[in-house]
């Protein structure tokens, strides 16, 4: 055959390249695709390492943004916090090296999990400005200023102008440039996205200042900090073969029995016991440093067949109903409104989460569309929110599934309703780098569609009472427009003063109408007690729990 | 405050994690995310890396893919090709090593292009099965089996079992066993993959064994060669500031002026001439290891106020008109086809790509639904089908901004057409590593829709025709129908046999009824000459070409 080239010519060219020199090439898997989002994916890095610095720290966030211009389709973006600040000799393997943070190897529900998103903005102001970040940090103990770059080819930080300064500054300061980017109002703007991280966050406040140098406060609605997520230890059902191998592999246990003991939660000795009966040939004794793939993958499905009590639900931090009500108050204002908090599921056989669902209607609820206020659904990860790629979501899918019109929402797109969810979780299985929409695990999507369902039961009786009463209250207008002229007739027949006949009339009419109001409110509520009853058979599947152990 | 925690005790679990270690825990994002899905992408891996080795050897390929149940959500995939082979020494490198390869740094035309994939089926295949994968290879000069796997922390290769085999066996052939995974015959399943993957690769055989034992052959449909793109320069207007100051920083040229022309296509020194008149403050003498990110963007900038010719056409390869349509008719045997391969235009400034549509109408076109048979959108991006996250496709985008109606599809969900899309480029912009969407480039959509417009404009004159010759048969059946009754009334009053009459009547209206047909055909001659005409006004938008540099 003529034209073949051989294998060792074709693979001359073999090389490796770095994490960050792929991101660099590919930076729209990182979010950094168009104009509008590039920006909006900076200013959620930061600040979502904000949320969660404060949190970790105990702090109540106070968030300040403010994203200037400074030339064509190059703007500056400062974001500052209070928070607890970050430790000078590790700044650039925080800020400046991809896949490195604190976050990868926890088991605790963070807003970050990647060790992506803030050398991924560092990144992006370089190759799009040339520029490195600026840093301004202090810990209490100690506060400094400094320029942070990353060096593509080794991913390795470039640290210049460190100087330290008084450490009476608090908290974390960083200013970039950026290029190739475009502040715009839109449903996926930076002002938006700010927006939602107020609804989703309550206890912080959080400016905003626009390019034009306009202020937007957002004003937390609740004192309390929220309740800090514990770290947890993974249950025994969420783990595969090769998580059990890598844990025992890396273990400091000396015998099986106590690995499982020490590295798993729920795992008690009457457990290895129960265990022992189930995989009769592995040794509990043995070094879990010699565990094989067959004894792991024996163990593992031992763990299935095992009745265990379900996660840690103290590992989930969830909005909370009272919070959610309170922003929703605050912020859409709506003329109804329902909120719901599950109770903790799980997915992938054991890794725990917990779904929220609002919904709003009228008053500030749902969006502008061309045909007027359309239906919106409002995304959160662990209470970020999600602006992009909402068509591939879980949340996506279970919002489509449900069917609205039994709840009185005849066409989603066209009523002024806002749906709200928000999925916690230790581990959140985001389908990109990007962390824009939750990949279709059927659990998670089976628990949103329950939620969501759940505050559409009350959207329903809402809707209902709004039809009737508005039927009501035309019968009642009908009526009364005749009240006038048949007063006169009755008058001229009787002799009876108009005004008598007339009030006389009325009272008679309003009482009968309160009458009928109180008799719709009792058949309403009646009916609302039985849906509640019939929801209980739609939950189930969550592990069961033992009552003791 | 109480509770509050500092930056140091924060910070102290600060870890940096590998590449593989991050794709481990997020492999959903490498396209491993439900059962079905996870077996396709693994076979997706394998069959267009063999078809990418091929193509590079100039080899026409034929390939066995072969699925095997092994247990419960278990199979075993095996992939072999007649391709080059990959020499023994680098086989870790390529195949158990992620982001490593041949392909990430070139600029050239290519199915891979990220260094993950290969690799990734092995992670895949340790994660799930604990097992390596078996490497069979033979590149003519030698030839050896191994078994190979990743070691996930360190990111590297590790072999065992290797020997060298008979040289006589020539290609690649891998042979993995995964977890997870599910063969299901579905529109996102490993028999609709290589299906397509046959419809975008006219010149390969494909033969598939499923789990049943039941072997499908895809035969080739035409016998050459496509035409290798060439490897390219990359051209001014499609760098960024970063990337010119990243070439001249790793440039071997002298002179500022010289790293130009040696670095970039299109540039002549009557080009650089241009360049200096435009940016007069940068000394085109200086070593280009000191341009800064200034003087870069001001060169950038100039590049962008120069008139350029377009990117070399001959770096990209399409599967061309002739093939399309050799297996459009091969594999679904339309009752109408229209094929469009536009001209070669460009992105980003200056990336080139090209667009192919086809559109495929009766016969085996569209796909089955709950009710009857509805329109689908195939995806292809470099020849490889795209079967995942259609809904963030630019291809998807611009297919739903066709006005279908226009074109005499009433209902797209529910005609029997299929719509046929190919973006080739040197660069194709996935929206995640899993590579199964293009991002929404504007320049990308609107191409695609101005060439699926392209073959609408004959799906139009098609579904008119058939409209227009549906109402005359039926009027000429039921002229037809009274012909007999008429000539036996017509031949009792003029005593002239019926049969004659008949036989007159008929050939009267037959040659009516062509004449007809005749003028309707002018009409719609003149009408397809109006709109080709129309077209042209579409086009624009792609750099202009000089007659002569």
């Amino acid at each position: 055959m003529p034209n073949v080239v051989d294998a060792d010519t074709i693979f001359k060219e073999l090389k490796s390249h770095s994490i960050s020199e792929f991101f660099r090439k590919n930076s729209q898997m990182l979010g950094y695709s168009g104009k509008v989002r590039s920006l909006t994916t900076v200013v959620h890095e930061y600040a979502s390492n904000s949320l969660d610095a404060c949190e970790e720290a105990g702090i109540l966030p106070d968030i300040t943004v403010e994203v200037k211009k400074i030339g064509d389709d190059k703007y500056s973006v400062l974001n500052r916090d209070n928070g607890p600040g970050i430790p000078q000799k590790i700044i650039g393997r925080v800020l400046a090296t991809v896949l490195s943070g604190t976050k990868f190897h926890r088991y605790i529900q963070q807003r970050g999990q990647q060790g992506i998103g803030g050398s991924g903005c560092t990144m992006f102001s370089l190759i799009t400005t040339g520029k490195p970040i600026h840093i301004k940090s202090g810990t209490g103990k100690s506060a400094y200023e400094c320029d942070l770059t990353i060096d593509i080819k080794s991913n390795k930080p470039v640290i210049t102008n460190m100087v330290d300064i008084d450490k009476s500054f608090r908290g974390l300061e960083i200013r970039g440039e950026f290029g190739e980017v475009k502040y715009e109002a839109s449903d996926h703007g930076v002002y938006e996205y700010i927006r939602r991280t107020a609804l989703s966050n309550p206890h912080a406040n959080i400016r905003l200042i626009d390019p034009e140098g306009k202020e937007y406060n957002f004003v937390r609605s609740v004192m309390e900090m929220p309740v800090r997520p514990k770290p947890s230890k993974p249950h025994p059902l969420g783990v595969t073969t090769n998580d059990l191998l890598e844990f025992a592999h890396n273990s400091e246990s000396r015998k099986l029995s106590s690995f499982l003991a020490d590295t798993f939660t729920r795992v008690s000795q009457s457990k290895v016991a129960d265990l022992k009966d189930i995989v009769k040939e592995v040794d509990f004794d043995k070094d879990p440093h010699q565990l094989s793939w067959d004894e792991a993958e024996k163990l593992v499905k031992a763990f299935k067949e095992t009745k265990w009590i379900a996660p840690d639900l103290d590992t989930l931090s969830a909005i909370g109903e009272e919070q959610t009500k309170a922003t929703i108050k605050n912020i859409l204002n709506p003329t109804f409104m329902s909120v719901v908090e599950r109770k903790p599921k799980v997915f992938r056989g054991g890794i725990p989460f917990v779904v929220e669902a609002g919904i709003a209607y009228g008053g500030g609820a749902g969006k502008e569309t061309s045909v007027g206020q359309g239906g919106v659904v409002i995304r959160f990860a662990n209470k970020v929110p999600l602006l992009f790629d909402g068509s591939i979501c879980a949340i996506a899918s279970a919002v489509s599934g449900v069917d609205w019109k039994r709840y009185g929402i005849k066409d989603f797109d066209a009523e002024p309703v806002s749906v709200l969810v928000n999925v916690s979780s230790v581990y959140v299985p985001y389908s990109g780098v990007g962390k824009q929409a939750i990949a279709q695990e059927p659990e998670i999507i089976e628990e949103i569609k329950l939620a969501v369902m759940d505050c559409a039961r009350g959207l329903q009786r809402y809707m209902s009472g709004e039809k009737n009463r508005s039927v009501q209250a035309s019968k009642y207008n009908t009526i009364m427009r005749y009240v006038g002229q048949l007063s006169e007739n009755l008058s001229e027949i009787t002799g009876v003063k108009k005004d008598e006949i007339e009030a006389e009339l009325r009272s008679l009419i309003d009482s009968r109408y309160k009458k009928l109001l109180e008799a719709e409110a009792a058949a309403e509520a009646k009916e609302t007690a039985q849906a509640e009853g019939e929801e209980e058979e739609d939950v189930g599947d969550a592990p069961e729990e033992e009552s003791a152990e």
